[in-house]
């Protein structure tokens, strides 16, 4: 038995995402939208992100079967408190936070009683808001579910079901072990492009001119991750602080090994590293978690 | 007046691309072709990469007017020894290495007294061999050319225009300019790049298969960099070592920056570096250097 009515709130790339995800795939659920923006409300009714569009978070709740908070990390408790009064017993809470152990927290928290079920779709690209969802951002996507102890069997199963639905593949974990896992796979990754784009822009010797011109050498890959929502991602490293700062240094410390490489004139060392990550590559290009034309298959590769 | 006859050594992905993109828009030029290996030289045949693929290294440069080696960066100087009784007088000698200070040297060691006029097209793929190479690698990408101190204007203008008849956009400065410019924007990327992949895979409590799984979150778009060819990049961090470490160690500085501001919980300082990073990535797509489309427009978002 899937829900029948789904409750978004926060309707950008995310939530808008999930509205029309269900409207193709689940052609007997209704939605209902939220987002604390107005802006972004009218342009979630222009775009039909969710069936009705409602002026609060309450009117948005209050018949959900299901209510999926789509807000950055640190706004889910907030977001949740906002419209407590108004979920009906017996409605399954979840989310799609990129952090999962202190949004599990929080969630609980501002709901006592409530069933909460977190989830995390590993799906997203670059950009934000409400112009940024489309239908198929799930498909062929791992979307992990981190049930709490004590989690209502059934309705896990009907939320496993419904990300599926919407064509992901399922898996489910503890909260902590989410954490550590995508700190190393996204949090890490977003961290040190950050920063290296940061350090590109402040030199004085290269001009910024020629970073931006020379970029096709392996640069602008980090300037993708680099473009990603701020709001989130500073939501994202204040939430997953722990698990961060220990691939961090583990990072590092390898870093640190590089280097040593380096100044001895090392050649064994490297090639050795740079002969092992290379099957990793081809395990997620046979795994179907990226596209195996060179480049990615820019537009510029295609004569 | 541009080269009547180019000979390429090396035949992997940047020879094989320059031999393709001479047929498509320069087809008065006679193009040779060698390559160390055998099998590659085979290859290159059936592919038709060059117009006559040689057997050995003097009978492809023998007539050539401009010679072009292709092979890792490490292998310059032995590759032009190996045809330098061969070299006409008059000919031009250049090459397409990733770091040109150290290659500059060489090739001026190896063969006294002949106009060397090194480059480095800012081209790529994380492919390589003869099977790699296509004919518009280069269209709208940067050449930079590093002519040595007393160059001949005209042979230099005549390289320039070589490069722009294949797509490329040109550029000159000198090698070690050449060499801090692409340290930031090339070098320091793949060194992050396969040392993150190390790091990840050497992880106990998170394993190897939930890296692969769930590296749609970032982690993935570091992998196709850590795929790049470990001879070829090997030699780009025994030969650009002076520009890459002190590159390395500016961005360890803003490293421990970060790591700082996370310890602090200082969110502050992490939104004012994440809105920053932004204004480079709209840069890089305005002027053509990547593609605008979410997440690199990767097949899985074209629904
Ligand atoms: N982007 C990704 O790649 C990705 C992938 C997987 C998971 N996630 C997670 O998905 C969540 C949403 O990310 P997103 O990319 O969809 O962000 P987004 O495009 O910026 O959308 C978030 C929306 O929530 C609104 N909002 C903020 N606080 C609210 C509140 N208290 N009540 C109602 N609406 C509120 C925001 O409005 P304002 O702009 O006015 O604040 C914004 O319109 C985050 O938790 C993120 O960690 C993101
Ligand atoms: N790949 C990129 O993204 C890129 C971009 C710009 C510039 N570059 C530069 O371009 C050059 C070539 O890179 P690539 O990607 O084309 O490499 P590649 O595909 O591996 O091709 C290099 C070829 O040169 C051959 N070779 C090695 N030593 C030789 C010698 N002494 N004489 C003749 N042939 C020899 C190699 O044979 P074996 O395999 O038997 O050694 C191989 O077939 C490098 O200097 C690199 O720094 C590369």
């Amino acid at each position: 038995m899937s829900f029948g009515r789904v409750a978004i709130i926060g309707l950008g790339l995310l939530g808008g995402s999930i509205g029309l995800a269900i409207r193709q795939h689940l052609p007997g659920v209704t939605t209902t939208g939220y987002d604390a923006d107005p802006a972004v409300r009218l342009r979630a009714g222009e775009r039909r992100l969710a069936d009705r569009i409602c002026a609060s978070a309450e009117e948005a709740v209050k018949d959900a079967d299901l209510v999926i908070f789509c807000v950055p990390v640190g706004a889910m408790g907030a977001a949740a408190r906002d419209c407590a009064g108004a979920l009906k017993p017996g409605v399954v809470v979840s989310d799609v936070g990129s952090s999962k152990a202190t949004i599990t927290e929080a969630l609980c928290a501002a709901l006592p009683g409530l069933a909460v079920i977190p989830a995390h779709p590993v799906a997203g690209t670059e950009n934000s808001g409400p112009d940024a969802g489309f239908a198929s951002l799930f498909q062929q996507r791992w979307c992990i579910i981190t049930p709490p102890e004590g989690a209502d069997r059934k309705q896990v199963d009907q939320l496993i079901d419904f990300w599926e639905a919407l064509g992901a593949m399922v898996e489910t974990m503890s909260a902590p072990h989410h954490d550590r896992v995508l700190a190393v796979t996204s949090h890490i990754p977003h961290l040190i492009a950050y920063t290296i784009v940061g350090t590109a822009s402040d030199l004085e010797e290269v001009t910024r001119s020629e970073v931006i011109k020379y970029s096709a050498g392996g640069f602008r890959d980090f300037t993708r991750i680099a473009a990603s929502d701020p709001t989130m991602w500073r939501d994202v490293f204040l939430n997953n602080r722990e698990a961060v700062l220990d691939m961090l240094d583990r990072f590092l410390t390898d870093l640190a090994h590089m280097r040593e490489s380096i100044i001895a004139g090392d050649g064994e060392a490297m090639f050795d590293l740079f002969t092992r990550t290379r099957a990793i590559r081809r395990s997620i290009v046979a795994l179907g978690q990226d596209d195996a034309r060179p480049d990615f298959g820019r537009s510029d590769h295609e004569g």
